[in-house]
């Protein structure tokens, strides 16, 4: 509680050395990256050291090495941060199979709910215009979409760039101006599969000044929600890009979305705003080691990647920066999560967050604008189970599982249903289904590895006996403990007898009874799927001649096999 | 050849904006750590980023991501440096097995052969005044003493600080002030091994403040060679010091050296030479993973580690810093080699590098102060082998091995040859035998980590198949193929049957061919072991009573294991 008693005096501190707004309020500015991971930064380690901007707008603002991601996956993580609540809540969640990652999907039925309260509809209070560029993922159909749940602008799609379909079986993804779809990708927005070249960052960059510039000209102040996806597979650059990073083409996505932000940031001191402007970067998962290294980043020294609960899967690189107001260069060991922003952002406004419900983001503006240290834990879910809880620098999973044994050895990926192939891969963000996958059938001499790699891994390379299991594991009664400051790779569990562990754990238990005791499960929306719901007839469709038959409605239970 | 002829136009430059003295030659500081790993500072990817003096040296200087140690253990590493020769030509290798990694242990008859040129031999020509402070590991019999090899001052000991011994079956480790022992580790300079506790950083830090302030003061060009040695096994900090890290003892060390160049960086700019002394920090090889997470590093995002060649073990963190010479906040692709050091040294002292023997480390002034880039391959060799090539972005294994199936899964370490033990663990830098280790045999459900942990594993948690093998694996026809850039962990081997594939192996085969075929090896200098030539009684022993008997000399084969 006494973390709320901070807020006035730092509130009024941060606004009176703010702002040319005529509200005094500082426009929020969320830079939320798709599949990037903890390891893809410069400033994180990465060995090429091909992001200038960002390293420098760390060196400008605050490191958090410690920031969280509530899922590790895109829908549930990005649900989780616009209410502030973990996916458990808000319903971004399956109860289809025990402790299974699903997503929105064309085929999913739900999305999110009208019960619940998003940041932008919580802001319009304070007077913000709200924006969101890029991918949406909340719920593709009409009553789910940005306009309806506090945004006054989108520019984007509400699904993955995942294609190209024959609009027969699958239709394309649509892209929409606000409430009306204006085409589709691989139709009217190009991706090049063969050379990973389309120009959508230059798009959702232009997107972005563009309405920046215009909220500074009408002096409201604004939320901008910058969700855009070069980096999840299919990867790609616009041309200026391709073939410039040593990394390949997830390396070229990198550096066009590094270069952007580097304008984003310049455009803010240019329209003086920028110590009127709160910025806050980070990613919605870990990096898709499954599309590694072609089209996946990396987790650096973490353990496995997207949809684990390791810290590969959750730990995601996170800068603040808001000139004037945040001491530059500074790093904050102060344990983030995104459901944070949510909270975070209110503040800023001059707002408080909803008292009718749980939030589980907290205030983070002490630790950003007074470099305090908050206690907090960090859960881990995977679908509707804890998977693990953080606490200080100590981990303990009361779960573990990387992927079932039938999608890991999957030796050829037209043996398998393809219906749960194509959930698979898009889900995994794998590249198979793509069409862009290269064979790995040819390395003589390496069997195991032929196979595993033509399977789903998502910790290629990494094995921890006993640890990155290919069976569900329960360690509730006794739970895998590791100190992630000496072993951030979790890869060395502290001893069940010795005293560190007693000590702990007698920490732990009392904090996961609490949670778990008060845990209240929203209703599951991913539990649902049908065909028929299918992008085939968005809104605006009629206006582009892009209206397709829709097929007989068919609801069955997802299959979500991670 | 090309490469040469740069240097006169870039010293003139460098000297031309140089210095207050009287040579108008740059001081030569190398901080060579100790075990320490790419990934053990902030800048490299630390999670904790505890290591602000080297950040800001990095970010005052010049930070080089693709910088290369000789060899992956610390005796013929250092070798290499201080001869600017690969240890095959040098003799700091064994040929009494097959790729073999060997060093100089107490029994070693063998050291640094006369014929052999030492960089502060060299610079003497110059003017140059020479001291090393820290670890030689170049051979502990009196001929082989740094003195005896152009030093003019030594602090420091000849071998590893691994003990107490009992001082019959073993003599503890005398530590030299130039010529003559002024004591034993354990005995006049305290380690407590149950708490970590040591002020040997403190000591070598005031005789680096000393040295420096004393040349500062004599107008004569210095060579100070740092060789400390606090992060490896057993790691070590002073009481300040201890429990400061969030990752343990470990970290602590890393934060009192850290703070120790911070401190010496500062005197250099204190006693206005800065600006005349080119400072350069790296490490001996990689992290030492036997002994993490309590007494080893990290090797950041790379593939095992110390003893191996593959990235963990070989690729070092490292800084260039020269204010007013080296541009700040730069960082450089060009692929660095401690051997450089040698090379690059001499070049600013303005010396050639002697014409009548190969040698291996290149200038690599212009990358320093001008930003050029020179092509060179990287040789990665394990004893007489060379295992791995590096060209541009490209890395090719001629062999594999991690270490093998005897060491690696040996169940409990008393049931082995208690010799061959005590070779393996101070070779590897494991504490099992220092009497430190916790034990690993109370995890239940975990039997098969129970049994590595308890044996010699050089790439816990890591697993390629075929990759990271346990027998020694030849693949001098098909070499595996890594594309660093795009897989820096080594994980992914790029398909023999791609275009790829043919047109990189196109271009390494004839460098592989060439330096195969012009190799001259050295005569082997670790080969023979006798318990008579151990530290019995060092030069000076007299002086202190610390003189011990010498058993009676039975030469025999060293064993190497790894």
């Amino acid at each position: 509680m006494e973390k709320r008693l901070l807020l006035p005096l730092c509130l009024c501190w941060a606004l009176s050395a703010g702002g040319a707004e005529r509200s005094g309020l500082p426009n929020l500015l969320i830079l939320l990256m798709d599949d990037m991971g903890w390891g893809d930064l410069g400033v994180f380690g990465e060995p090429s050291k091909e992001t200038p901007n960002l390293d420098q707008m760390a060196s400008e603002g605050m490191l958090f090495p410690n920031f969280y991601t509530a899922n590790p996956l895109c829908s549930p993580s990005r649900a989780a941060l616009l209410t502030g609540r973990l996916p458990i809540r808000n319903g971004f969640y399956t109860t289809n199979a025990h402790a299974r990652n699903a997503y929105t999907p064309q085929e999913i039925v739900g999305g999110i709910p009208d019960s619940e309260l998003l940041l932008p509809e919580l802001l319009k209070k304070a007077g913000y215009v709200s924006k969101i560029i890029g991918k949406w993922h909340l719920g593709h159909r009409p009553q789910f979409h940005p306009l309806k749940h506090g945004f006054d602008e989108w520019f984007g799609s509400p699904n993955c760039h995942f294609g190209p379909y024959d609009n027969k079986a699958t239709p394309n993804i649509p892209v929409y101006r606000d409430r009306e779809m204006i085409g589709r990708y691989y139709e009217d927005f190009k991706i090049d599969l063969k050379t990973g070249e389309a120009n959508l960052t230059q798009i959702y960059l232009q997107e972005a000044l563009d309405f920046i510039s215009r909220q500074q000209s009408s002096q409201q102040p604004f939320f901008l929600y910058w969700a855009i996806d070069a980096t999840h597979a299919p990867v790609y650059a616009s041309k200026h890009f391709l073939g410039t990073s040593q990394r390949g083409l997830y390396g070229d996505a990198v550096r066009e979305i590094d270069d952007s932000i580097g304008k984003i940031l310049k455009s803010l001191q240019n329209l003086s705003i920028s110590e009127n402007t709160f910025v806050f970067f980070t990613s919605d998962n870990g990096a898709a080691l499954i599309s590694a290294p072609k089209q996946g980043g990396s987790n650096g020294r973490f353990l496995c990647g997207k949809q684990t609960t390791f810290e590969g899967g959750m730990r995601e690189p996170a800068i603040a920066w808001w000139p004037g107001q945040i001491p530059a260069g500074h790093v904050s060991h102060q344990m983030g999560n995104v459901m944070d922003l949510f909270t975070t952002s209110l503040s800023l406004a001059g707002l408080q967050p909803p008292s009718d419900r749980h939030i589980d983001g907290i205030d983070l503006s002490p630790a950003i604008l007074q470099g305090k240290l908050i206690d907090r834990p960090i859960f881990y879910y995977r679908g509707n189970e804890m998977m693990a809880v953080r606490l200080g620098l100590y981990k303990a999973h009361y779960w573990t599982w990387s992927n079932s044994w039938e999608q890991f050895s999957q030796e050829k990926y037209f043996l398998i249903d393809p219906w749960s192939l194509k959930r698979s891969c898009e889900s995994t963000g794998s590249t198979v289904c793509s069409g862009v996958a290269e064979p790995v059938l040819d390395s003589p001499g390496r069997h195991r590895a032929r196979f595993s790699a033509a399977g789903i891994d998502f910790c290629p390379g990494q094995n921890i006996s006993g640890v990155t299991t290919h069976t569900q594991e329960e360690h509730t009664k006794l739970p895998l403990l590791f100190h992630l400051g000496k072993d951030p790779g979790e890869k060395y569990p502290i001893s069940f007898s010795s005293s560190e562990y007693q000590e702990v754990m007698e920490q732990i238990f009392p904090q996961v009874q609490l949670h778990k005791k008060t845990m209240v499960p929203g209703e599951p929306q991913l539990n649902m799927c049908d065909k028929a719901v299918m992008n085939w007839a968005p809104p605006g469709c009629e206006k582009l001649g892009k209206c397709l038959e829709p097929p007989k409605s068919n609801p069955k239970k997802c299959f979500w096999p991670h």
